[in-house]
């Protein structure tokens, strides 16, 4: 057991809280698995039932621990982790993580494209555009809402199923079209109302929004599309 | 003047919504730019009220607006890029975006390793670290909160000038530590109340927590950092 030092310049509630969390980082603590009790957690580092409150407070604020109405303090289910360098699918990334994904289609149409739309897919004249909206799940769960705008030159994909079947492996193997590169940009973003709803989150709920352009080998935009990702579920990483 | 489609698919609102989205992105509309009344957009558009409310509504939630008490409707204030593949110091962030950049020391101290430091850093037994805490400006308004781990390898960071120094610079041209790659993640986080206190923003504001582990050209730890940035001034970009 690790012991508080009372003399210690950095103070006894933030020591108590790297102990917590370093068990949950390093699996000593398992996921979902409970904690001590405050009174426990009190006895066993001789410290008062303030300082657990705080030190369990900022854990639960932080999404270390999550609290159960009248069951306890459990360790929280880790975030999912999302290459955003790689073209890694959706499917892919969950197998990854080891949850089951899942996709429901939204919207499959063709629309009159916005200033947005032909600026960054570089649309002619007359060009429209190809809506794909998805929400993709995790081991049933609402994770991400995706918007996908491809040029009119896709419409193919109206004829495709997009819940079955991954749209970049469609494009790859069907249609041969190559992805090369990427333009990103993530934020924290609020979606409309619409969008909390196909998620299952309430107003003000923050998101990440992930906006990319995918380009060909020639460098000409495939499409766009906007990610918003439900924040508390997933962490994207850069290697 | 962009015409709105009575017959369309896409709901009047939408389509309203998207002209204002449009000539913003486009500059046609600069920000802190008063925006027409509710009455005018109404009069100029031809859609009821409520219409133009909604479009407004969504477009001041999704950061493209901000209302003013007594003042009107303005564009808002376009996010800060940061580029996050380059190791783009935060001065020279701020100055491709025009923007007067600014730091503020908060604690430069040498502490005992927590177990992800020790994991992070590859620390060895007796280790210490040397703690880095600064607060990033940009035009005089927080932006990030900058949490620095180095090994006490780096003590001599203790006796340097780090809010008017950049500590890259510092590393690179005074100590010649070479930076050669790096491990990131993004998520949405909660700052605890200290690090709110410290940016200036309530209870709950969602931020962007940004990880880094940074190493050297054999592949050893430089450093690692945390940095919590505020949510609506910051939008991240990988090219």
């Amino acid at each position: 057991m690790d012991i508080l030092k009372q003399t210690d310049v950095i103070p006894l509630y933030q020591q108590l809280k790297n102990i917590i969390k370093d068990a949950i980082l390093s699996g000593k603590i398992k996921a979902n698995e409970k904690i001590p009790s405050e009174a426990e957690l009190s006895k066993t580092y001789q410290v008062s039932r303030i300082t657990v409150r705080n030190a369990i407070g900022e854990l639960v604020e932080e999404g270390f621990l999550i609290k159960k109405q009248g069951k306890g303090t459990f360790a929280n289910k880790p975030k999912l982790e999302k290459n955003i360098i790689e073209f890694l699918s959706f499917t892919l990334t969950c197998e990854v993580n080891g949850v089951r994904p899942g996709s429901k289609l939204i919207k499959k149409e063709v629309i009159q494209p916005t200033q947005e739309d032909v600026e960054k897919l570089r649309l002619s004249a007359g060009n429209k555009v190809v809506f794909i909206q998805r929400v993709r799940y995790a081991d049933h769960e609402p994770l991400i809402l995706e918007n996908n705008y491809f040029s009119d030159k896709y419409e193919f994909l109206m004829d495709e199923d997009l819940e079955k079947n991954s749209l970049y492996k469609i494009l790859r193997n069907k249609y041969n079209v190559d992805l090369a590169s990427c333009k990103k940009t993530i934020e924290i973003s609020i979606a409309s109302t619409e969008e909390m709803n196909l998620l299952g989150v309430s107003k003000g709920y923050p998101m990440l929004l992930v906006e990319d352009i995918v380009f060909d080998h020639e460098g000409f935009p495939v499409h766009r599309a906007e990610q918003f990702i439900v924040g508390d579920k997933i962490k994207l990483t850069i290697n």
